[in-house]
């Protein structure tokens, strides 16, 4: 049992600057203004085939942020808990560490590096195979572009948009902008065929640019396929002859309805998925 | 020492859940997605004379975030530690408790309750009698009405919006929304007097609806004098009779410089600056 009266995970389960811990002290920056960043990464056989793009995202992401990272540290230390848990997913938390109260940030800060690890998640396969149904979610992405892109831990738009439906009709919400514009899944990015051509959201006012769509967009490039990056409105999406999801955990989920609309699984969805597959397997 | 390796603070200055505690759960949600809300609330004499003020704040933000608060108890809580520490500050953070990875909240959520006190801030005199000069940060707050106004733990914005500058020589900083119109300070709210008028920036877009600011423009009300809240634009906030910001712990400091722009301190100033002391002693 911890100080807040619940059971703690194992120690063996989560790591706290090196050191096999579950909790972490209340004046943590992480908790109170969310000042860090995160990374879910996939495990499979004691590696992680996507940790180059996790640990760019990351060194984008502290840049923005100014966290002195020790990518070199983080990079073992992920390394060794991938080999010791096989398969599951590594959640890295990086935080600025303590301070008294106030936003000023500490002159020298102590960052915080937390490895929690975690079972892979037992998702349906039917939604790789069959496609998801999206819930068209109400809440808005507002417009930051400092912190477009960057995965930090000021997550409340997809806290809250994430709980506008429960249940398993649905496995994920499209999120759009202020202006309406469709912009990504709570936990996934969006792409859409439309005229022959892979589309997906430009993320530069809003979104998490994840590391799934990265690594499509450049390996789509490297086929003579590019993605194209922009604003895509409401009715483009409908209009487009294929539209799926992707993550760096699920791979590639096929949208087969949205409200009305509804799609089949496209061949050139069916193409993308198992390049998808092929990483992450 | 706490497992971070630094030294934690004596357990009285923290309680967690109502028991004496410097630390939380890596699961919680305030870490993982900065869930949850803040106050910071000034103690004069064991008592805090703008309590009501501040749970109205946070009743707000909790229904944004549906957070189901337990206000009497978090009150009687916060009323006790008044007693105890006399002079000083309560900083109160409710987070939506721990959870699983993912950004789904949990049915039952068991929120998680931390009040930290701390000795009343050193700042100087000289902030409140001779004004201040502000600092023209270069971070924007981005647009997102969905979450504007409330005291919420996603607070990147702050954190980068203070890191411009360090030193003395400014003992606030003005932040504008992506328009460039002035909207707050970093830590304090903004009040101008244009065409022997009050205006206040409106903070609908973003922006923290300070307590100070809400005490103010209802005493002003009632006092005759409507504090106007509308988009105010950098050439308003220049040619402006008189300036200052406002919080609930330093209550009014006048600013007499911004970039090349200087003011004296006015005696409409002077007069709320009196309101905000009388409030805060």
């Amino acid at each position: 049992m911890n100080i807040t009266g619940k059971a703690a995970p194992t120690v063996t389960d989560c790591l706290v600057n090196g050191v096999p811990a579950s909790l972490v002290s209340v004046r943590d920056r992480g908790l109170a203004y969310g000042d860090g960043l995160f990374e879910t990464i996939q495990v499979r056989r004691g590696t992680s085939p996507l940790s180059d793009y996790h640990f760019r995202r990351l060194a984008r992401g502290a840049q923005v942020l100014r966290l002195p990272l020790d990518l070199t540290l983080i990079r073992s230390e992920i390394e060794q808990l991938a080999k010791q848990i096989g398969d599951g997913l590594i959640k890295l938390t990086i935080t600025r560490g303590e301070s008294l109260r106030g936003y000023a940030m500490p002159p020298q800060p102590e960052l915080t590096r937390i490895l929690q690890s975690s079972p892979l998640p037992a998702y349906s396969p039917q939604h790789a195979e069959q496609g998801i149904r999206l819930y068209p979610c109400m809440t808005r992405l507002g417009n930051q572009p400092l912190l477009a892109g960057i995965k930090h831990l000021n997550r409340l738009e997809q806290v809250l948009a994430r709980s506008e439906w429960q249940g398993a009709a649905y496995a994920e919400g499209l999120v759009c902008d202020l202006a309406g514009n469709p912009i990504e899944g709570t936990m996934s990015n969006l792409f859409v065929r439309l005229d022959d051509c892979w589309l997906t959201p430009a993320l530069d006012q809003c979104g998490v640019r994840g590391v799934m769509r990265d690594f499509l967009v450049e390996n789509l490039d490297g086929m003579g396929e590019g993605v194209v990056q922009r604003t895509i409105s409401r009715d483009e999406l409908l209009r487009s002859a294929e539209v799926f999801c992707c993550n760096s955990v699920f791979g590639v989920w096929p949208v087969v309805a949205l409200e009305d609309r509804q799609w089949s699984v496209g061949p050139h969805t069916r193409v993308i998925q198992t390049l998808a597959k092929q990483v992450l397997s």
